[in-house]
């Protein structure tokens, strides 16, 4: 045993584990959004994280892994690595790329169970199928070569996002925001006469744990994505992780105190978890301070931006463009302003580096939300004309669990059911 | 602090680690079977759960672990290590006594919890402890120290089963089976003529975050099954794993969306499961490409052999034989086809092995299936003999939450309930 | 690469990853209470879980950290590291003061949050807040500086408490008698003919749940506490974890069924935990027969206690101060007895050290228990000078969710609410 070997094994347990841990998010996702929305969509949330997961791994194992970490073809794109073979000698060697493409699969799994929140309840599934293999395959992959690529465009201007406050989230929030505004509100969320309606979470205490499960799993996310053990800022990372969800969540509870007379739930869950995405992109490069101010604007921001939301009849049934979206746009930014000499190319604005990482930023910020916009819309455009994108009105109200999946969520009853009835609904 | 310290800890909490992650896999069969129960089964079916930990540590810790891994005698059985007393010189050395029997208690109760769930709702508690002990003291010991002691006499003829498709999954597979059709299915299952009624599952969220986790436990099962955070395996251990369940799941929507007009739940969630279980036995020695196949087989055999079970009027209420039992079985076998040369003493029978590892592997899945379903067949017969194995029809019916515990799972009572009445149930 | 790097590096993932486990326990302990409150107050236990994490983090950062573990001045107290600056050479070199902190603040949150259990149902947010800030500002820090800082008064007395049954659980479990005591009982928890009445748990499986996440969390909280991955213990901790939570657990299931004729859930899930509880201080220390009796005796006082403080009219919605404050109390003196020659500096009664150690396990208990109940009942004193602790009678009998967050836990609505109701709730 040597002292390479020893290295080796031990970069390859934290990218393991700590790829396990974001796997694990998805469980957080399903909880999240399961207790988000209303008991008649409850499974249907679900399946739809089992879909990420299943054909997010397969897609991204046969093609969206080679366009983002292949060998780099005009810093536009990867061109090798299609089922994992080809030429992929420039990927980190101290682990294998096995290992190297079991964290960036985790990766491209949040990515769209991001989206899935925000066309929750009305989505139909095989469209969603559809939706899930381009992300996955294509648009993810194609944006994440331009910023993590060391050939990638945006990397070779200077954009950092250490964990993927714009790679993952930016792009997931925006691509979520173009699906719920193209398949349109679910009936009844706004009123013939302007009316918001608000719906009541199903079941809160599965939307906290989704959330708790988020949190722990996000130490792999930022930390995990040293992929190295012997990283020196490993406990910089997560404490700065730590920092800014705790202020993110504070801060919601204290805010929604003074705006709503009351610490709304829904709000602080979402809180916790917007100081969690701002934090991403610079968990790396700014100071516990600068994380924790991070932090608090992105759970404030996240509150309002779930308002305007609602005022301009966007519905987002779990919030995830003001989650992501919003918090992955200010935690992108906030990079260009806070970034600490030496950690990053260039400084931030604050610390002496001059408008470059600031422009850099906000440049890269605003091609991955088009990106992600464009594309989603683009995707669920081209989906619709070979399978509808929205079920019907009646599978709707009926709930897209028995509408669709023929089976609800919760059963009360202590008795059968015909196995014809269950396994052939008509 | 030197090389031979530092390599040491790394395996250490390698171990420790992947142990704690199997031992939450505790709490995935614990959601899965109370998601797919009734509502009125649903706390004694957790009850379960704990008694599998709390009865499979003491035992396999006094008991059960020198019969798989003390010293071998007649390439039978374990004679020392009981209590972890006395001569286990013969264990892995880089990691510690403990640690190592940490490991593969989290193993052994795994293997009780499969059997958990075929016999749901109907067992009685006393009887379940009593098998509980038989199972982690005698049962799966003995089996396993045929595989997996290096005196085995089934490692000796060159049996190979990674991290257990047959030492665990089919082993608990067949005992389910066993108990299940011993036990009898339960009241209204199957009509008096004959047709086959479903139960509704009562809380399918629950049982799709038990997944999860149970997803999250096998990155720790199979790459923790190395022993060693230098194995060169780990990465492409985790990666098999990943795909072979991203096979199964989305393999089973695919075939139930053909087979049944839409994706089914419950065969969703057991799809990942049966893409797990296929790949656990040869997830070091196959191909990325021969994982994905394993895992579809899995998954779609799974489906299948769940409806040949209800066809033939076994009732198992989690399809803990569909998924343990068949693909434990698949898994077993098809290394004996895709076994890559080098990564095992025969090559598979694809890879120019010839029929040498395939018969090996059929006939130790054979001995192994065997042993599982006559010994716990025996066991519930030994048993039987001491204390009924089946609830009343009254408990049965009324459930066995309140018939056996003396409290229901879910309450929405406000007010309180008089302490005699609770603690002293008539 | 040299070793002193790849140590460093291994010390620093240990660490990372077992505090990210503890605080997933923070789920673990939203799922335990939210399952054992009514429904009606689900969502308001929660959300103090919320504030334990957002707060708790916030102020232990800014100023619990520093009175813990600054330089020691008069073995009472530290008094630098205030927002982690200043200085802090003596903590310990082979991990990062960020990566120190991590897990220090894990700890903090996990103190709180017994506390969180005791007051659920009844008392005031605001109030919670406060007393947060409290106890994780100053209440725990000062006396975890005695036992844990080199210099503290019980440290150099020869106190040991490796992973907190006393400056974690004893102590946050006396601070929840105290606070439970003076909120008082909840409404009709005591008929006024002196007649206990039982509040049925409103969903065991997610009690049942929580304690998996917890009982998962704790092999990070006891075998992190080595807080260096090279430490030879690391194996025996989990090994004495384990199996004492599973004798805690075991006693209960039968200890139960002959007082009461059943396996009660609640007491089950409860003894898992008091198993744990009572070897966190002695896991490094102890044998592992000694680790089975001290969970055994845990797990059996754990249910007297219960008892005991229910004929006391105390009551503690989650038992809170069974499970922490009697459990810490017996694994603290059970180092007095069972601490092997060797592992601390005095050996313990039985292993023929004599008196001394025993002596000072139980002044440090004494210390600590009176410390914690002291302070916790003077801070809801001072706290109610300012805002009321409890809510109203209408507010608790409406429940909390509703009453104070505007929000029920689980909803069953299939329609909307008006978005002006929700937010501004009269």
């Amino acid at each position: 045993m040597n002292i390479t070997q020893v290295s080796q094994g031990l970069d390859t347990i934290w990218v393991v584990l700590t790829a396990a841990m974001i796997l694990l998010m998805e469980g957080g996702f399903a909880l999240l959004e399961a207790g988000f929305v209303r008991q008649k969509n409850a499974v249907s949330i679900i399946m739809k994280v089992f879909v990420d997961i299943a054909f997010g791994a397969l897609v991204y194992y046969s093609i969206g892994f080679a366009l983002m970490y292949g060998s780099d073809k005009g810093n536009l794109i990867g061109i090798t690595g299609f089922f994992m073979e080809g030429d992929l000698s420039h990927l980190p060697a101290n682990i294998s790329h096995d290992t190297f493409w079991l964290f960036q699969n985790a990766f491209v799994i949040a990515v769209i169970s991001i989206v899935s929140g925000a066309v929750a309840e009305r989505i139909h599934f095989k469209a969603y199928i559809l939706l899930t293999i381009l992300m996955t395959g294509l648009i993810y992959p194609i944006a994440g070569h331009w910023i993590w690529s060391p050939n990638g465009w945006l990397a070779q201007l200077g954009m950092v996002d250490f964990a993927g406050s714009a790679a993952i989230h930016a792009l997931g929030g925006f691509a979520a925001l173009a699906a719920a505004h193209l398949i349109g509100p679910r009936i009844g969320r706004f009123g013939a006469d302007g009316k918001v309606n608000i719906v009541p979470p199903s079941n809160l205490p599965l939307a906290s744990v989704g959330a708790f499960i988020l949190w722990f799993g996000w130490f792999g996310f930022n930390s995990g994505s040293t992929l190295s053990a012997t990283h020196p800022g490993i406990g910089h990372i997560a404490v700065t992780t730590m920092l800014a969800s705790a202020a993110g969540c504070a801060t919601c509870i204290l805010f929604t105190m003074m705006r709503y007379r009351k610490a709304d739930p829904p709000m602080v869950i979402n809180g916790a978890l917007a100081g969690l995405v701002g934090i991403t992109a610079g968990c790396a490069f700014v100071s516990d301070a600068a994380a924790i101010l991070i932090g608090a604007v992105s759970g404030i921001a996240m509150v309002i931006a779930s308002e305007k939301l609602e005022s301009r009849k966007i519905d987002d049934p779990v919030g995830a463009f003001a989650v992501h979206g919003i918090s992955g746009t200010i935690g992108t930014i906030a990079v260009g302003l806070f970034a600490q000499p030496g950690a990053t190319k260039y400084a931030g604005l604050f610390y002496g580096g001059g408008w470059r990482l600031l422009g850099v930023q906000t440049l890269g910020l605003i091609v991955i939300a088009a990106w992600g916009f464009a594309l989603a819309w683009l995707s669920l455009q081209l989906i619709k004309k070979f399978t509808p994108i929205r079920v019907s009105r009646d599978e709707e109200l009926i709930g897209l669990d028995v509408g669709i999946h023929g089976v609800p969520a919760y059963s009360q009853e202590h008795d059968f059911l015909d196995v014809d009835k269950l396994r052939n609904p008509s």
